[in-house]
């Protein structure tokens, strides 16, 4: 313990610019190979490691899981999370697409080993859009072809904009980690959900660092950093058929992550993974404002977030903060209704740091300073339970009537 | 089995009017004492029974429980099952109010004993409205005092209009069971209409019967009857702090529910149960549409019901519903993540009785017949698990721009 408190102590963490490919060792292409409508739509990535990586991967927990997410599991159980490239398409999910989506997504991973010369077993795949449409696969294999001869460093930025689907703004961060041996760069880039295809609100995200780590490290670190990230953000509650998030390591800093080293990288990862799940929010379909929901004094941390999720979540909530109604009673209602047990004796409720409900009686004359906190874009909302020591925090967003409207307008 | 069978086969049912007060034995009241702000809305209502009555009640899940929950709960539990009266008021939960909240529960108990000569625990009490706001108790006991002083049969419709908060129309429903051994009534009058989703939610329910049922199976019949119908509807996954389903039974009509007769009785609560649970929803915040979702071959029937609820309360199938879209995807995607396991490629997903989803493919060439049925102001939408033979239908309604509208301006 004492070695890791002094890593933590000495290691220094900067931004730098790049996305994915900040680290060294990875490159990119983006195209438009034809699954968006849209002429000139950035629609395929491709990201590959100069040599070999460690990759690890998290996935949808929804039983009703698409083909890519099956075969880039597989993939990863073949190679016990080592590889060579990732490819990503948008504009179309392949999920609820049967053997012959299937057969698609393999045929992806197939197209870029042969190009890169290594096995397809070595390639994941993502997809995100549409759900229960065919790939147009003539064009993707076209596309592919295209983007693995120009592959490049420091070209991040494009694939950042050809994974988005109706994501406002694409979303990439790249940070250079500085610890006692030596530094490493990790970079990255997410999409979430938006305006204007509204089907899956599909979370992908991909992360490429040059330390050296070994497979089973690596997803150790990518599920911890996620678990209070990508992990700990909502924005209608609703958990996509495609959802995933991949790490890629290449070791071409030289840095090797032991146990030493792992809070550096976990720092790292988070440093990366935070702004990128605040910008999916962000970005959440019709969402004016993002609301930080955390839960302190919890009996345990599954607890913590268990209530603070089912606020973020809870209709009431979201729909009060959009109105700007310091509504403590819903929050309490929200906790309440959540399936943990507390004396709600001993509940307090903040928003924005302004007491509003203690001792189970409220401070509503604290209510005009709270509704004006409300107007922000950001909105702190603090609950303890008087419990025990653990707490949670979990990123959601307002609920609008711009979301009904998103969402009602029918796919043709 | 033989004797129940005979008795459900001899038994009709038939609609009759009078509301609450249809069945023999029960008088009401209702009127305006200046809980809300607008003048002569119908705030306060009691209702009365002549003599007593068994007394049932179901009570909200939500660890928040307000201060009339608490107070009704306990003379429940002191007078095992019986007493006099019910009082209600309107546009005040009495909810997070401390002490001062508990008092004023209590003495809306003790005024009305006191006006109708019985004991306060014989009294059992009920309010809705916003939460963390002191009653006005002095306005509240002079309206209880008029009231008791103009009890009158035959005027539940008033009382179901007092009851009411964002209710778009008063609920209440009544019928006549004939049964081989003489025939009784029950009538019913309930209010919704958001934060719904009873276990109870601030959802109130009242039915009166003058069968004579002993407590314990008037209880029983209580909670089997909600079970499918005021326990299988959503508005917005929100269970509120008042949530309270009475069941009175004056035993008027001389017919003594024993065993032989109890599926008479629940026959009967179902039937008024139903129809105030779908106005509950019908009525819901903002909703336009009702969504009946039905799950089949279930391994159990709480897998059903999980699965149901999940896809009731998917904010995605529900903006998709407003806007007549016929998007399987997001039905499938919501079943997925109900925490039931099941083999997705068994599944098949109708709307309004046209296959959309079957064998992990879609049926998109039926999607602009679907599109039409989604049009009509009742949808129903079918999966079938392929698991077991257990199934279950929760009753919910779509989400429209109104619904933030409501709930953005509530309080403010």
């Amino acid at each position: 313990m004492a070695d890791v408190m002094a890593v933590t102590r000495h290691t220094s963490i900067a931004p730098i610019d790049g996305g994915i490919t900040a680290p060294t060792g990875f490159r990119s292409a983006a195209l438009h190979c034809g699954i968006k409508a849209k002429a000139g739509a950035l629609d395929l990535a491709v990201l590959a490691v100069d040599t070999f990586a460690s990759m690890a991967g998290l996935f949808t927990t929804n039983l009703a899981q698409a083909a890519p997410v099956l075969v880039s599991k597989r993939h990863l159980d073949v190679t016990r999370g080592t590889g060579c490239a990732i490819v990503v398409n948008s504009g179309c999910a392949n999920a609820c697409t049967g053997e012959e989506g299937l057969a698609n997504a393999r045929r992806m991973t197939e197209e870029v080993a042969s190009a890169l010369g290594c096995e397809p077993e070595q390639v994941l795949v993502a997809s995100t859009g549409v759900i229960g449409v065919a790939l147009p696969i003539d064009r993707v294999v076209a596309g592919i072809q295209e983007a693995c001869s120009s592959l490049a460093h420091r070209k991040g930025s494009e694939a950042a904009q050809a994974i988005m689907t109706t994501d406002p703004f694409p979303k990439e961060h790249a940070v250079r980690v500085t610890t006692p041996r030596g530094s490493f760069s990790i970079g990255a880039m997410a999409k979430g959900s938006g305006m204007i295809e509204p089907n899956m609100a599909t979370m992908l995200g991909f992360i490429a660092t040059d330390a050296q780590v070994a497979p089973a490290m690596l997803h150790r670190a990518l599920a911890e950093s996620a678990r209070d990230t990508f992990n700990a953000i909502t924005v209608d509650g609703e958990c996509s058929t495609n959802d995933s998030l991949f790490a890629m390591a290449s070791g071409n800093s030289g840095v090797v992550i032991d146990e030493e080293l792992y809070p550096a990288l976990l720092d790292g990862l988070l440093s990366v993974s935070r702004p990128l799940a605040l910008g999916i929010v962000r970005g959440g379909e019709g969402a004016t404002k993002v609301i930080a929901v955390s839960v302190y004094d919890a009996n345990t941390v599954d607890e913590a977030r268990q209530v603070a999720r089912t606020i973020a979540n809870s209709p009431l909530v979201k729909t009060a903060v959009h109105g700007a109604d310091p509504n403590w009673g819903r929050i309490v209602a929200a906790a309440g209704r959540a399936g943990v047990r507390f004396d709600m004796q001993r509940v307090t409720v903040r928003i924005g740091g302004i007491l509003l409900f203690e001792n189970g009686l409220p401070h509503d004359e604290s209510a005009a300073r709270a509704a004006e906190i409300l107007k922000r874009d950001t909105v702190d909302i603090e609950i303890s339970l008087g419990a025990g020591n653990a707490s949670a925090t979990i990123w959601g967003c307002d609920l609008s009537a711009e979301y009904v409207r998103i969402n009602g307008e029918y796919r043709t």
